[in-house]
């Protein structure tokens, strides 16, 4: 029953044990020599053993962040969204659960079934925010509640605190392992604990998860004729394996993780469950994405991972057809994914509705997390694109630029007056402090706090370059060379970014510079002079020996551009969106000059835009803590009367356009000023 | 705690108690005097004795329908529909979840907790069928199953199979009230023993209903200080009493009703649930359509008949309110309702999505029943074109032209190669001969079964023809005077209509003639004089004395009408719909005469029609029953290459318009020929 996928691999795994038998470095190493292999070194996912890792992952810790577009965001981020974040767990019972099983608390269980893997989502973007900030009091109050936890964990290694007392015997019972999120929660305790101890070496979770796999998970579930069958409900366990296998060099868990991923023949399971939990079946059977969108990404984030460590070339297959279906059919403007509110899913090819796009925050963070894996197996660059789209609009909407509010679904139009709300907003506002299926805050927490490890990869060639904002890396290439790179720009406002390289010793490399696919004219100089060759769309190498303080000179073209989208696209026929560099702009009832009445402003598709005309972009320092804001030529089409539900269209409906400025704002910035009218694509007018 | 309608209306129904003081007739009375209260004089819902109907029904059984329009689908229904339901709800152990309980089979439970339900509709359905067909075997069958239902009663009147052992101690609980269904599935035995009672007489499933009411919720269930509170987890209960009120003459079931309706404070229910269920707070407090939407369209009938019978204006206005937002935001042009799967509910105003329409067939229904309502109430044709629109096309589709599969969504565009399925279609087909949940298909089959009934109404002042094929109808007037009207057509495919009026003795009354809303010119004669004051979308009052083979002749406007949505219904933009007579058409791909490869036939909007150009309508006795088809100039967008999910603009997009002709068929036969591409809003050629 083993997948033929771990057989192939065998000799590359065979050569990768040998590799790993040097004893890992203790915990409180501060060795940061170039091939070090401690906590510290580690980047968001640990890659540097990857044989199948064309790119390395640079540490988190490694990039600082400067004054610019990512600071604020960041710095709201510890300041208000991972505390505020923390009360609202304590508030809601989330700590609670485990107290309760220490006899330390009498408050019954709170929340969904999954409810402990909010604390360690929690955990987990506690622990990417400790890798670049030294913040005392959070890593000991997070220490504290890790303990909590640990305490509750039985002899046998099992661990949740919802399958206890009267539910104990329905542990793992193939209907609980469909639905209960066992091993979702053991998934993100180890990722929690991953990102814990990369920042501060501290084991006990870790050592907790590690403790759940080797004694209760690995003994009793697997191929053997005397292990039970395994499926992953909501994938997540996958990914988790695999780094655990990265952080520790033990194969079983990447075994483990294959087998799951191949899926297990002795679990019944209906065509409907395996579409929609996207597992159950072998991965490499699958040839689109479909049902849960959120379980669609983590199980493509898995078998990416999977990939990395053991080339199988079927699942690399199986990744680019999906990742076609992606880009081709199923991605929204903002990168948003998961068009669909029922079953949280990805609906037809081509079916992405505006006003009820559901695009969950964590889908589309789970789809920038597999793109930054696919990026690391090809080093190519419309991979980038993709992460940079959902990152700075699709993602960036789900947090309140107060950091105290987070969106679970991201529309692409909105209507205040309506019935939005949806299982998981009770009070039927956009932005919430807190859901009772909270995975979308700590998830865009761990997002934020993890952005500098997205900024680099390391190759056997020199540093790829992805994301463009104020900030200084210092790290090193493969020979252990010490590098440092930093970043002058008013990215994304601006399309200039000047980098100063500085090797520690002048040597002959290849700097990779990202030339966004939305740039359709650059120019690319190294100290003055330019460099041929620059193409949208992909990495720039240049090759030459590299000097202390030299300088790279990038221009993009920053043109606003209209776009269209394909007409299969039914909502968005006669419609344009907005996008300048990588920022995709919308509009809101309240910024609009001259404003429809209340009663029409609900539905804002009263206004159109001139194709013809151009867009007069301006930055406005006191609008939404700085942004860029759009005008546009447009009108306002006033009809006589209502013309009713339906009407024949031979009817003279007498409308009049009135000339008014349409202005936009970044869409990520939407719904901070209260319930108001938006829409990313307005309609145009016919010529 | 008993709401104020019930005060006001005590002196209106202390006189009806009065009235209803006479004997019931014996269930084998052969009376057939114009006054009788038998049980064969009550039409689909019994408003002979309702104090605030302006219309009477007319008796099922008192209309024959002839060779016509809805002679196949109703013979159909009787000799397939309703006998493989049957086998159906025995393979699925509809019927063994009763004979359980008698020791008569050791089947564990199956089906859902609203499992008893699927018996009683197809009872109900029976029961309508056996007003106008003597189908001994069928009614021998059919007694023999409700003998076993019956048998599982309590002494105390509870029955449900569903809620018994373990599960005895959730009965009416009020988490088990609002999602268990209890009083759901009484509502449907009530309504299922009242289409047998006035079929047969058989009282025996009536007698049940009566047991559990009385002995059961009646005593336990009320305003009363040692009552519990009553709430409607799924409206249904409340048109059921109402109906037993109007069968039995006992006010206190009009009263519980009311109480339901009015929605008891003692149980604690979320905004949330009260907007899902449509019930559990004052019926007269909602202003729009929201939650389920056969919930809120089954509460809108319950309040609909609880004016009838107490005329509160209270409830007569929120009941407009509600019909202007259907009629205004919420209703497809097939008269579908309920847009949204998630939650299969009600969307925002305008949101009517095309290939993600929900449009269950059952709400569609429920719609429909609700205006039949209104029309009694009133009077008013609006209500009838309502009708007659949803019968036509949303309900219509809903069974297959073999009325042995059935749709349960209902949507306007569909793609065979896309994710289509749903919770309740496992195997992603539209069609299907059954579902876990079956509510649509005994609902379809009673709806057919039943739809003679819809043909006439009678006032004080005469007879009222709201719909129109070929048939007999053979009642009286208020006044005794026997009454037959012949109709002679080939609507709904031609505009004429021949009546043939014929009144026992000649008499002065009046005969009100529908006059389609959607029939621009009309003309009327009655024995060949031309009628004067004919308007679309009223009924015509002909008030004349009537004698023996009086002949009205009807012609209404069959031109075929493109019709434009409100630009406020985004997916309709630069779209029409087809609709000729009261029948909405589709294309389905399989029918176009330059068909597109496979391929591209998934999404037909490459198709495009002219707007300028006219339809040529055409009877093909041979496609699908004998349906009208249209013709209508267009194109075949071809574009050179894909021009990707997004693109500027401003990009030269090659694009070549093909001339072709597009052929439709009406939107009720789609998905008869296997799975093909279809949709109802075509996009039209922007000139």
């Amino acid at each position: 029953m083993i997948p033929p996928a771990i057989a192939h691999t065998q000799p590359a795994t065979a050569g990768l044990l040998s590799l790993l038998a040097a004893t890992p470095q203790p915990p409180d190493s501060q060795n940061e020599s170039s091939h070090s292999q401690a906590w510290k070194d580690s980047g968001v996912i640990d890659l540097s053993r990857s044989p199948h890792a064309k790119l390395k992952t640079v540490p988190v810790r490694a990039v600082t962040i400067q004054e610019g577009f990512w600071s604020p965001r960041r710095k709201t981020n510890l300041a208000s969204s991972i505390p505020t974040m923390r009360n609202e767990l304590l508030a809601h019972g989330r700590m609670d659960n485990f107290l309760r099983l220490e006899g330390k608390s009498s408050a019954p269980q709170k929340g969904p079934v999954y409810s402990d893997s909010d604390i360690y989502k929690w955990a987990e973007a506690v622990g990417f925010a400790l890798q670049t900030a030294d913040q005392p009091q959070l890593r000991e109050t997070t220490a504290a509640m890790i303990r909590e936890v640990v305490a509750t964990q039985e002899p046998s290694g099992y661990l949740n605190t919802y399958y206890v007392d009267d539910r104990k015997p329905l542990r793992m019972q193939y209907d609980t392992q469909t639905s209960g999120h066992e091993l979702y929660c053991i998934g993100h305790l180890l990722q929690g604990a991953i990102a814990c101890y990369r920042a501060t070496g501290d084991r006990t979770l870790l050592d907790a998860g590690i403790r759940f796999v080797d004694g209760f998970l690995l003994p009793n579930y697997g191929p053997g004729p005397n292990q039970k069958g395994i499926v992953a409900g909501h994938p997540e366990i996958e990914m988790a394996l695999v780094e655990l296998y990265r952080t520790t060099g033990e194969q079983k868990y990447l075994q483990l993780a294959g087998y799951i991923l191949h899926g297990d023949e002795r679990i019944p399971l209906r065509p409907q469950q395996i579409a929609y939990m996207y597992c159950g079946s072998p991965f490499t059977s699958r040839t689109r994405l479909e049902g849960h969108a959120v379980r669609a990404m983590y199980a493509c984030c898995g078998a990416t991972d999977y990939y990395l460590e053991t080339g199988d070339q079927a699942y690399w297959k199986t990744l680019n057809t999906l990742w076609d279906d992606l880009t081709r059919h199923q991605l929204y403007v903002t990168g948003g994914v998961g068009a669909r509110e029922a079953g949280e899913a990805f609906g037809d090819p081509y079916e992405l509705p505006n006003a009820r796009a559901y695009g969950e925050s964590c889908a589309a963070i789970g789809m920038m997390m597999w793109n930054w894996r696919m990026l690391a197996a090809s080093g190519e660059a419309r991979f980038t694109d993709v992460i940079e789209r959902a990152l700075y609009n699709g993602i960036n909407s789900g947090m309140s630029l107060d950091g105290t509010t987070y969106c679970y679904r991201n529309p692409l139009a909105f209507d205040p007056s309506g019935n939005a709300s949806d299982r998981n907003a009770p009070e039927g506002l956009i932005r919430n402090p807190w859901y009772d299926t909270t995975c979308c805050p700590p998830n865009l927490e761990r997002t934020f706090a993890s952005v500098p490890g997205y900024f680099y990869s390391t190759s056997p060639k020199g540093v790829y370059v992805h994301l463009y904002d104020n900030s200084e890396m210092n790290w090193h290439l493969h020979d252990g060379n010490g590098l440092k790179i930093q970043q002058a720009t008013g990215y994304p406002w601006s399309g200039q970014v000047k980098l100063t390289v500085s090797p520690a010793t002048p040597a002959e490399f290849a700097v990779f510079l990202r030339i966004p696919g939305w740039s359709a004219k650059n120019s690319v100089k190294v100290n003055g002079t330019p460099v041929n060759g620059v193409r949208a769309g992909e990495y720039l190498a240049v090759h030459r020996k590299w000097s202390a303080n030299d300088v790279v000179e990038m221009e993009f073209d920053m043109t606003t551009h209209m776009l269209k989208a394909n007409p299969a696209v039914t909502e968005d026929r006669g419609r344009v969106a907005f996008q300048r560099g990588p920022i995709v702009f919308c509009m809101e009832h309240i910024d609009q000059p001259d404003r429809l009445d209340r009663a029409s402003a609900t539905n804002l598709s009263a206004y159109a835009v001139h194709l013809d005309a151009s867009t007069n972009a301006r930055f406005d320092a006191n609008l939404l803590d700085g942004v860029m804001t759009l005008e546009h030529p447009g009108t306002i089409r006033r009809t006589s009367a209502d013309p009713g539900l339906y009407y024949p269209a031979s009817a003279a409906v007498e409308t009049q356009e009135i000339p008014t400025t349409l202005k936009l704002i970044p869409y990520y910035a939407w719904a901070n000023r209260g319930p108001a009218a938006m829409q990313v694509w307005i309609p145009y007018l016919q010529v």
